[in-house]
């Protein structure tokens, strides 16, 4: 059966997560679904990351295999056709070899994570970033980030419920930006690593604010991280602000 | 009484427009009815633009008599705690002159209008651009929307149902910006007049999109401009990509 990779952009909000499940709607489920009207029949898609309930994709990476040899532009009209009114959309797909893995064969993922600086209620970007009250120190922020990066154990980041084998990890990539947003002063977390643990990225997230906002130091991220617990961590900070941006491949497949 | 004014940011999909009506929401009514949970009693406020069902705001202003003198930033606030869950927030408010009117007073408005070029459906910007599925000539649009600029009857791109005295009106900007957008690549149209007729900034974009396609040329959006007749208008395009941006008054009202 022809193999193909999806390049697949969603909101989280409407779903569970990305996993599909019995009572709830998912992203997994909905693209499924969307199969199925293709080639009837049961569908089992595997994706490069599993997203959290709320937590939203501008480049989740997916895998499927058909019956028939379609055209990878057509695949991705037809699938898009049945996901309406879904927040769900294939932006690229491409024909793979049968034994390419959109979890196993990726060698990074690229996550983004949005502050909306300011005190209103956000409204065009509602359930699409975290607001805080204040402002931050980026400079403070970045200090902190920067004794992330590397080869650590991340205990201290990882959720209670983390599946992985460990908790050492390497991070390439902690950048925040701050950036003009739509309705507000924003501030962007680039985070790249190969893989990452589950809850890692809110966790970064939810401790820099706090260095942002002037409650920590940069020294007691050190602390934290050195610390290796879970108890030792900041605040987790809510999924709405988190995007899974990208997932890389030794091959570039999507052109 | 004293008066106050309020920019407000709504988005405008959940809403029949700005104007209250009996049957359906409205921003009006939003706001109304947070007004009558501070200050008991039928609240009626007027707006610099009433906007029509799917437009949304950036900056809209409005006013309100109350009969409590609130200092401006908590009242902001209040109104904001009532109006949630609802996309509608008050980013500032003012205490203004008895005789200062939010739609009488104003000296400027300013338009946004957001077309988001792909060909996969709108996930993230999902009811708030125009998606269309090609690319737009930027360099043939700005020379088409150069033809508009100054002091015109715009009878060709007036709603039939236009309440304005007289269709000469003086469009003092339209300028088209190519943006990287956060999903795909964007055109932004920011159009700026003393005032506007109705569905005029649609019309605009709705014809000019025929240029960009390739289907007009931009002496075709003079021939329609200079023919004063409705039926040489091009498609008006759909609401969903116009912000009503800001609303400018003699002495800057929200500091």
């Amino acid at each position: 059966m022809p193999r193909f990779a999806l390049n697949v952009e969603y909101q989280g909000a409407p779903f569970a997560g990305w996993q599909r499940q019995k009572d709830q709607p998912s992203v997994q489920g909905a693209i499924e679904a969307a199969l199925a009207r293709l080639e009837p029949g049961a569908h089992t898609i595997a994706a490069a990351g599993r997203t959290d309930a709320g937590v939203h994709a501008l480049g989740q990476v997916a895998h499927c295999d058909l019956v028939k040899e379609w055209d990878p532009f057509r695949l991705s009209e037809a699938l898009n056709h049945h996901l309406k009114p879904q927040p769900v959309a294939i932006v690229a797909a491409a024909r793979v070899e049968d034994d390419w893995h959109a979890r196993f064969s990726a060698v990074e993922r690229r996550y983004l994570f949005r502050i909306l600086m300011r005190r209103a209620p956000a409204t065009h970007e509602a359930g699409q970033v975290w607001r805080v009250n204040h402002q931050l120190d980026v400079a403070a922020m970045q200090r902190a980030a920067d004794l992330l990066l590397g080869r650590h154990d991340f205990t201290t980041f990882r959720s209670s419920i983390c599946q992985a084998a460990s908790p050492v990890k390497t991070l390439d990539e902690l950048r925040i930006e701050p950036v003009a947003g739509f309705s507000g002063p924003e501030m962007h977390f680039h985070v790249r690593a190969r893989s990452f643990l589950h809850n890692q990225v809110r966790s970064f997230v939810g401790t820099l604010e706090r260095v942002g906002a002037g409650a920590w130091t940069p020294e007691d991220v050190r602390d934290a991280l050195e610390a290796r617990d879970r108890a030792a961590c900041g605040p987790v900070c809510p999924p709405q602000g988190l995007y899974l941006a990208q997932v890389r491949y030794p091959e570039p497949v999507f052109g």
